[in-house]
This record gives C-alpha cells, structure tokens and sequence, in this order.
C-alpha cells in the first residue's frame, strides 16, 4: 500500500538509527525534535524564524484548533499550511491527550469522549470518527489517532478495558479516514504494565497504520517507567515505519529516547521554558533571571549561532526577561528550538559515526555536571 | 558652534517641510515618526524588524531605563545602541514626562522632582544634572532637558512658575551635559497660555539649543488645544534647527503637526494599538478582534508590503489577536510601525511636490470618513 508519508532508514547504532522522513511537505532528517504549535502558531516565531532556527517538522494541537478558530474556518483558508504560513511537514495530535489533560469535566464511553471546553466550559464530544474529519480539516501530514490517556495510578483492569477500547477507536479512525495525502499514526497505549504494553502493541500493529506512537499517561508517571515501557515497545515495533514518542522534549530524555530506537518527538518545554526565561545550553539550562546576568554582557550560548546569541548579550536578555518584554520570548523560544534542532543534528552525526553511545553519555554529563 | 545633530531644511509647503537629520548615527529623512523602545526594545520587535519597517529613529524611556536596568548597566554595555543593538539614530527623553504622568507620589522642588519608582515604590530624585548624565550613560543622539508637565487645569501663576522653574532646568541641563557627539534639544513648555507659550519659547532659544521640543502636559488637555499652542509657537522656533513635538502618535494628529513645520514626533499609540489588536490602515483603525474577520481571507492592508501583510491573512492574524498570541503583537506592532513610516513617506513626497494641504485632508477624509 503506498502512504505519503514513510521512512527511508539508514544508519543504525545500537537500537538508534538515523533516517530519512519522506512527507508531502519535504524530506526531514531523523531523529528530529518537533516544536509544538499549539494554537496554529509556535508562540512568538513566525514560519520564517522556524525555519531558520532548524525546525523541520511542526505540530498542532487539535483540541485547541478544534475550539478556537475551529476547524471550519482553517479548512476554508486551505488547511493549517496555509492558514498559519508554516510550508514544512506538520503533524497533528487528535486531542485526545489535552481532553485527559486539560479538560478535568469529561464522560468516555465506547462512542468517544464528552468534555468541556478549557475556554468556556461549553460541552463537546470528541469520537474517533470526528477527531480523524477536523484532522482531515487541519491537514496535516501526519494525524493521529484518537487515544486514551488514563492516569498511571488507574487499576490494572481500568488500563486493560482502555488500551482495548483505543484499539477499537484505532481501527474507527482507519475507517474514518479519506485524505490521501494525510498519514494516519497509530498509538500504542497500556500504561505501565508490560505485558499490556504489548498487548496494545500487538493490536495497533495488527491494523496496519504507516506509522506509530508510544503514548504517554495523563498524569502520574516517572520517567524512568516511561522510558522502560518505550524500551519494551520500540524494539517491537515495525522496523521499517516511523517511530514517534509523544510529549518528551527536555534535552536528557530525548537523547534517551533516540537510544531506543525513536525518530520523531514533540513537547512544548523547549518553547514554555523560554517563556520563562530559561535558555538551554550544552552547560545546562540557564535562569536569565538570574542576578548574575545582569552584567554579564557575553553572549548567550557563544556556541549557538542563532539571532538571540549572535546580536545580544546575555546582560540584555536577562534585562528583556526580567521586564517581561515580548522580545524575550520571542529571542529565548528562538535560541531554544535552534537547541534542539542542533541537539538532533549532533545526535544524527554520532549514529551514523557509530558513537551514539559516547556521544549520548558524554554530553548528558556536560548538560547535567554543573548544575546552575 | 559644531553640532553633532542638525538639520537641513529642504522644500517648504506653507509651514510644513522636508529635511535632513544629520545625526552621529546617520542621516534620516524628515518629517519621521519615532517609534518608542520604552525599556530599550520596541515591545515584540528587534531592530533589524524596526530598519525593516522603515523606522528611522527609535525613542528609549529615560525614566523606565534609569530605574531598570539601571544607567550603570547601559553604560557598561557601552550605551543603549550596543545594549539593545538598534544601531540608527536615538533619542531619549528627560524621564520628566512619565514622573508627572505615572509616579503619582512626587515632590517638586527647585532642585528637581523627587518621586516613587512605578516598578517597586522606591524613592528617587530627578535633578536636571542627574537626567542630563544618565542620557549621557545612555548615549542616545540626541538627549532631552528636564522640564516639568504640569496637568492643564492648574492655576495660571503656577504654569509661570513652572515654565521659569524649566527654563532654569534647561540651563542647568547645559551647564552639565558634556557629551560631543549627542545633541541637548530644550523644550518649550507654557501650558495653554499664549503669552506663557512664547514666554518659554523665548527662555529657550535664548539658551541656543541645537533642536527644540514643544512639550505637552501631564494631563487634561485637547487635541485642539494642543494644536493652538503648536500653531502659535512653532513658527517662531529657529527654522534652521530641528523640530520635535513630544507625545503624539495618532495618523491625522502626525499629519497636523507636519502641516505646522514639525520635524520629528513620537508616540506609543501606534504600538500600544497594536497590542490591542487595532491595526492601522488608509481606511482607518481596523479591530482584529471584530468577528466580520473571523473568516476574511484577504491581507491584512492590500496597500502594504510588510510581512504581517505579505504573508499572513486577516482571518489568521484576528485568529492572533483573539488568543492573545505573542506573533499576533509582534506582527500587528510590525504593521503598524511600516504604515506610520509610509504615511511620513508620502507627506515628505507631497511636501515636495507642493500639494500637503490637499494630501493631508484626502488622507484624513479617507481615514476618518469610514468608521470601522
């Protein structure tokens, strides 16, 4: 079956691999970072800046662009590519995880999940069927299917009847879905019990989609459970199709997951982070609220050549950020996502060099040696 | 006397004019309108996005940036052009203005003003001596004399005493400004008294600044009033020196001043606007946040080649604005900053080629006749 969307894979190092994402909107080199959108705007850049900082493929959450503008209105301007002016490949959540997340009035049943609206507590029903059409509306590249996210501390039977229910959501969403130049991903679900990890593995592999997710939690889990269930999971996973883990985006963890195997991650901490004034560096995230900046006329990251390192000083972002000026955001959120993107790119380098290993331990010990 | 800014007069059109600021920081065409970088960044924009947008000098707040983050952080910076990066022309003001309008607890003195900091309530004291050294930390182009803005009702004697009191000021200011390559401009004050208008006028062209200022008041007075006093005293400042009116910011108001021989002028309103959602256009103010937007796929100024214009749609920018999005400030303020330079742009062409008077009321007939 032709998809448009799939992976060329190429280097493996250990259970890491580099690869070539092929999408209708461009080719993306793998392992990549991919900063969220949340509201059809990755908040403070414009396409341009994404672009420049590195960004190759970004998301859309559509449990915001569902609510606000709505679907009809991006489907009329052309899709999400159009409306937000972002030509790259895009992916789309289903929204599945800010309903379990964000919306705490919500009722699942077989049919779908009812909630209400973060933004006025108006009533909506997100189904499988639905959240594939405002998918299909957005028109993003990749879709997802729609999931449940149950917190961790749910009972083994709650985490079993779920991860069966997402898999007859999965294949309703199959169903449901039309658009020949849209991939639909799978999720593999089943909390933090091995054996229903590989049960929901087995059942989402089973319907064939083009490419799969591992699926976080609502609420509850460590990251050390998270990353043993992904390493059940990943090595089981088809090897041919791309691998996305949802919602990991702190410089540790993603170099984690690239070790077991992962080529595709999203999270909003690169961006929130900025809009609090924290820069990432290879030394550590720096506080730019931090007195000792006040001074410091030196620049930002000296090893980054992005806008807010080339043409400021750290003495000037830390004023910006302090003041709560919009520039701030706008310059860290810039410096952040070209920090992922240069982190996937040293990552791709030492995979196909052999060294991810050395590579990922090394600079794990740089990032965390000094604590700031 | 050598001046490190003066201007050079070009075609004249009844009272209004055309010219050549001549600045350290290059030369730049008048009548301009001066953007305000109140903390020493134009609220969302960098600088090459203010070159970009056709702004030729920026405006920092003496009072904002005396208080944070301190002229000994400005100076060791090596002054606002290397702390901010904005590499033209600059001015600051005196910080007189916003000790009247924003520190509502304040001490007058002949001395100077004593008043509590708007960020923490802190007390300070602005001396003409003081404002004069720290524009020099600064290091603007061109710096402002203390004066005083007193509210427009208060009693006739007390604007006479207080346009003497400036008048000392202003003298003081000279006596202590050193710098060679910023300019001092003084600033005729006088409230809504004729006779106290040229009674300052005279005080202060007698002390042979190199530019004056016409001031305004801290509270209560007209678009109108404002005008008169305007009318009466600016063809009575040197003509062969530069022109600046303090505070005024709105499309027909710039367009006023210019018809009465005003060089320069600055206001937040256009970039405040911005922030609100309000974008300026030929046809008037437009509110993004008004619902016929929500699905109006055309740009923003089908007149204007700026990036909010070239590259994004009224439905997605109102998108913007609705969810308070940063881009949506960014890229409103970036209109908004373009649109005032190319309205500057075509009164200097209509000046030029001797037709303002009818340009300016076309202009004003459209902009005004079409209530958005």
């Amino acid at each position: 079956m032709s998809t448009p969307v799939r992976i060329e894979v190429g280097k493996r190092d250990g259970e890491a691999r580099v690869g070539l994402l092929h999408t209708p909107h461009g080719v993306v080199e793998t392992p990549t970072f991919m900063p969220v959108g949340t509201k059809g705007t990755v908040k403070g850049l414009t396409p341009g800046d994404l672009r420049s900082a590195g960004a190759r493929v970004v998301l859309g959450n559509t449990y915001h662009l569902y609510l606000r503008p709505g679907p009809d209105v991006v489907r009329e301007a052309g899709g999400l590519h159009s409306f937000g002016g972002w030509k790259g490949p895009m992916l789309t959540d289903s929204g599945g995880y800010q309903v379990f997340s964000l919306s705490h009035q919500r009722k699942l049943s077989e049919e779908g999940v009812r909630f209400s609206s973060v933004y006025d507590g108006s009533s909506h029903q997100f189904t499988p069927e639905l959240t594939t059409r405002v998918q299909e509306d957005l028109g993003a590249d990749i879709a997802m299917v729609l999931d449940e996210c149950p917190p961790a501390n749910a009972p083994r039977p709650y985490h079993e009847e779920s991860l069966r229910r997402t898999a007859r959501w999965a294949e309703r969403c199959r169903q449901a879905h039309t658009r020949e130049d849209q991939a639909l991903f799978g999720i593999v679900q089943g909390g933090l019990f091995p054996d229903l990890r590989e049960e929901s593995l087995r059942r989402t592999v089973d319907l064939d989609f083009p490419g799969y997710a591992v699926g976080g939690l609502s609420v509850g889990e460590s990251r050390e459970e998270m990353l043993e269930m992904l390493a059940l999971v990943a090595p089981n996973l088809p090897a041919e199709k791309p691998r996305y883990f949802m919602g990991i985006g702190d410089p540790v963890g993603i170099l984690q997951v690239i070790s077991l195997g992962v080529d595709m991650f999203d999270c909003v901490l690169p961006t929130r982070l900025a809009r609090h004034g924290m820069a990432l560096t290879a030394d550590g995230r720096l506080n730019l609220r931090n007195s000792r900046f006040r001074r410091d006329f030196g620049p930002l990251d000296p090893e980054c050549p992005c806008e807010a390192c080339a043409d400021y000083s750290r003495a000037y972002l830390s004023h910006l950020v302090r003041e709560n000026e919009l520039l701030a955001h706008r310059l860290v959120t810039l410096h952040n996502v070209r920090f992922m993107g240069e982190l996937c790119r040293r990552a791709r380098e030492a995979i196909r060099e052999g060294r991810y290993g050395a590579f990922m331990h090394g600079w794990i010990s740089r990032y965390t040696g000094r604590p700031r």
